[in-house]
């Protein structure tokens, strides 16, 4: 990521100076404390990097990457909560490091300071760039509601699966691409081609998460493997395998779902494995990958592209 | 409310028919039951009273007065889950009808719909609009940390008070009333006369709440009296009270304190009664009452404001 340091050292400062209110110590400390946890800074570096194939200087991308940045913390800031996880990038979420009440509101304070920061830019851009932001944090909501939803089912199919991803995390990353067309004044064909850009490489990046988490290593993922098969998470494997199993297949799969730990992981592993259903999700993990690839050459024609080549190599060499 | 009755119809025709998408259920069914349960619909009828002084149909003020007012059941909704209430306009609160999970979520997207309504508007008014309720809503957000932080201490200032329910309660009725200016054109001068309108009168109509809450009549008050005394909240009379008691009346009030039901409320009232704080607070309400009318002589300046000298009076013959 050596390319990026000085865009990220841009927008981590940016990020580190927002003059948040000192008071109330218990609405802006967990803000505080969740916006310095760190994290990739993936959906803002892409609004920069955006943006500059309209020729836009960091300076005037910065305000409309934060936005992007801190409603993404803002989402998961509640998550943690309705998921009760106790920790994130390895430390306590808000809401045990403080209570839910205190997350809650905190959480509700980032969003409309999220909303805030847009208010850099003059009054067609600030329109252009709420309104995508407001639809888009709709449709985050529903992909969420999604996800707890497919919780309680029994069977999920692998299209509203995706139609969740696509909700709950894709849009997220087009509409922080999409700023950078209206940031830059791009034409309406040109910032739909850099959303879709966004979103079909969100759709490709979540679906490698869910299979690195049963079929990476340690080592390459930075976190243990098989929490998914563990907590019985209806990820794509999940749903791809229920699809095609026999009657068989699924009796086993019951049998395993009942053990714990490693014996749990490994038999289940192998019962994917044998259905051959890492061939299919990785068939369609290409799809998004593919249209990715299809609107990256379309933004070719406006600037070369070469920045963004060298990041997809970074995302794609998440390796097995 | 006889005058109002066309627009309040206008209001809740217009907010109920929304156009919220109908799935996920989980996700809507909650916005709509909690929309539905009713409220005076006051903060819009002040948004489209207020445009009326600068000659805006009510058409044009609806989105706006309907952002408003799903802002505030935003907070409700939000509010409802950290208090652990279980009711809400005699009816189970959305935490209680579903989940909290479901509570936090539903919540969050009914703010985004608030910001959402206002794209109604063409791009100068939307970014004048979206920035003060901007504003506004983290204020509320800091005002309601405010409100929580005060059960935790053992004394509160009047004047910390007076800058919570300022906050927690009396901007968004400010807003409301700057929104109609906004929507009408109005001077920055003029706006500001709005804005103060409402605010002062937020603030008188939220202490008078508090005195209801104890010196009020069933009857008139239309809901159980002393239910702040019974839960020891900290309210004006309340803070009025500890500044002023002396050693013998603060040992008694403890005694009180100590107690439950009828005696706890009467005993505790005596004690107030006895101190002089209901005539205290009343000065202080009178003061915000009388800002509210030098702002309303303002107002005079553009319009006959009868309507508001209408409403004005409903609101204060809420009679002890």
């Amino acid at each position: 990521m050596k390319a990026f340091e000085s865009r990220l050292v841009a927008i981590e400062t940016y990020l580190k100076g927002h003059p948040y209110p000192q008071e109330p110590a218990h609405l802006y400390d967990p803000i505080r404390y969740f916006m310095a946890l760190g994290g990739k800074r993936i959906r803002p570096l892409f609004t920069v990097l955006c943006a500059e194939l309209f020729r836009q200087p960091i300076a005037a991308s910065l305000p409309a990457a934060a936005a992007i940045e801190m409603f993404h913390n803002f989402t998961l800031i509640h998550d943690d909560i309705m998921d009760q996880a106790p920790k994130r990038r390895n430390l306590p979420t808000v809401h045990e490091q403080w209570n839910s009440n205190i997350a809650i509101l905190s959480g509700d304070a980032l969003m409309i300071h999220a909303f805030k920061e847009l208010e850099a830019y003059d009054a067609i851009k600030y329109q252009r760039l709420s309104s995508l932001l407001n639809k888009t944090a709709i449709e985050v909501c529903i992909g969420q509601q999604m996800d707890m939803d497919f919780e309680q089912l029994s069977t999920v199919s692998q299209e509203d699966y995706l139609s969740m991803i696509r909700l709950k995390t894709s849009v997220l990353l087009g509409c922080a691409c999409a700023f950078g067309g209206i940031l830059g004044d791009a034409s309406e064909q040109q910032i739909n081609t850099l959303y879709g850009f966004g979103e079909q490489l969100g759709i490709a990046f979540q679906i490698q998460d869910d299979l690195l988490d049963t079929f990476g290593t340690e080592d390459a993922v930075g976190k243990q493997i098989g929490g998914d098969i563990l907590c019985d998470k209806k990820t794509l494997l999940y749903i791809a395998f229920h699809e095609r199993a026999d009657k068989r297949e699924k009796a086993l799969f019951e049998q395993y779902r009942g053990m714990t730990g490693e014996e749990k992981i490994a038999g289940i592993k192998q019962l994917y494995w044998d259905a051959n259903v890492l061939d299919h999700c990785k068939s369609i993990q290409e799809v998004h990958w593919k249209n990715t690839l299809g609107y990256l050459d379309e933004m070719r024609t406006v600037s070369d592209c070469g920045l963004f080549q060298e990041l997809l190599q970074f995302i794609v060499h998440r390796n097995y």
